[in-house]
């Protein structure tokens, strides 16, 4: 598949349909005992999500090494997994109560919730088997470290909260999304480029192209939350607000968000510039994150 | 120091010592932001625990190689920090609903029940991020699996749960407990093992040793529930029967479990005769683990 001859459209319902072909391959089946859960798993994991983690980082690795490497779909796979895990958990009563995602019910509305918090603990933990198969042991550390509690996702989750009872500043407002929702993207990107066998100057640029996405990401997140109704979003619209969460609208203006948004992507073309042509995608992909808005 | 000349209670408060240390170690500090979540963590995993996985662990990795192998702490904490992971989650509101754990208030009741779900997802992230810097790749997916929904602890918490509403039998009985604490003990057995460079052979001796005290101890388990009170055994005493959980004693009455407890005991030492002296110390943990329902 030529770059060049491949819309971007073919080009992403095709890297989706090859990510959806290996988790197929990975999840334990619906039919493999105990039932309940791992059809807990594969309804969360099949919801419609558009696999943005996992493309970016087969695409890091390609950018790299100009070519798939053997394993890397297990490591592709992991980051969805996680990221799979994070909202089931995040739509928990405890935690932001969500009944909607993607347009369905969520886990818990669905399983109950000793089923959701269990399914969650799954593929978090699943996460780690499928990427110990393919990948090494710093790949897994590089994972954890991601989500994890030091300036990882599960740090954003709880400065997130904090948040809540903090009065809004833009320097909060970074850090928490920074963890919650840069450290995974940055990590996708990472992981792609390590596997791949990146030199620390490839892996140095791709770590900053993932910061920037990941903040542009977030940015969008937030203006959208705005400004699209529950039925575009396939989730509840204006519960930021109604929670009296931080968001970037809420801090800058809409206005100045997107001005934001827009300068991330600048960031994130430039950090790219040492790949030259190879990037396209990537090139690509940042767009499409940050043209989600319009 | 010699196992001859050291008795089993100072090997035993030795080892466990060097645990915790190592544990505060690894952990981040409670200084170290986001605060509330590094508080929680560290709130559960010193919460009075007997290590009893990491000290099979780093015995079983003597065991094999008559020493400790540079890394094995981080292995063997690994172990300690998926345990209180699954502690934490078993004692929420929509699980076990436990409101206390070795004496004192479980995390939800101290943390609230987002920063308690939280703190478990860290603490299984976090087993990962240390296994991964002293281990292989193969330890990582040992781990995962031992915690995981095919025969692991998360299977046994499902069947657990799945349980309550059928009608009790031996034969889902040793299901769910083959699952939920035998998978995690047999682990245990086998990171020290294959850390230690275990032979095929070896390795399954310690699968066998560990397959039979995970039996016994969760015999036992069921056999305190039913014989001591809350305030001996650090949590809510006959919630089992409250909770209509299928239970050794339950299927087998009690004089029946305590024979089975027995008898595991002895399946477990026959399973180290390949080790003969060296294996002194698990032979001495197997015993502790029955005698604790003397």
């Amino acid at each position: 598949m030529t770059s060049s001859v491949v819309s971007l459209s073919e080009y992403l319902a095709a890297q989706a349909s090859r990510i959806d072909a290996a988790l197929d391959r990975l999840l334990p089946a619906e039919s493999e005992p105990p039932e309940t859960i791992h059809r807990a798993m594969r309804y969360s994991v099949f919801a419609g999500g558009k696999r943005i983690r996992p493309i970016l980082c087969l695409e890091a690795g390609r950018t790299v090494a100009g070519a798939d490497e053997e394993g890397i779909e297990e490591v592709a796979c992991s980051l969805e997994l996680i990221h799979t895990y994070s909202l089931i958990h995040d739509d928990l009563p405890a935690l932001d109560n969500d009944d909607l995602r993607r347009g369905r019910p969520t886990s818990h509305k669905v399983f109950g919730e000793a089923m959701a918090i269990l399914a969650g603990d799954a593929l978090l933990t699943y996460a780690f088997e499928v990427l110990a198969r393919a990948g090494s042991a710093a790949l897994v550390g590089e994972l954890a470290r991601a989500a994890g509690t030091v300036g990882g996702m599960i740090a954003g989750q709880v400065h997130d909260i904090e948040g809540e009872s903090q009065p809004p500043s833009a320097e909060l407002l970074e850090r928490i999304h920074r963890a919650k929702t840069g450290a995974l993207l940055r990590c996708s990107l990472r992981l792609g480029a390590m596997h791949a066998g990146a030199t620390a100057g490839q892996l140095e640029a791709l770590s900053r192209f993932g910061e920037h996405i990941g903040l542009a990401f977030q940015i969008v997140d937030d203006i959208l939350d705005v400004t699209q109704t529950s039925e575009q979003l396939g989730k509840t619209a204006g519960k930021d607000a109604a929670q009296h969460k931080i968001t970037f609208p809420a801090v800058h203006g809409l206005e100045a968000s997107r001005r934001m948004a827009a300068e991330q992507r600048t960031l994130a073309h430039e950090a790219l510039s040492v790949f030259g042509d190879r990037a396209l995608r990537l090139r690509q992909l940042a767009d499409l994150i940050v043209d989600r808005s319009s």
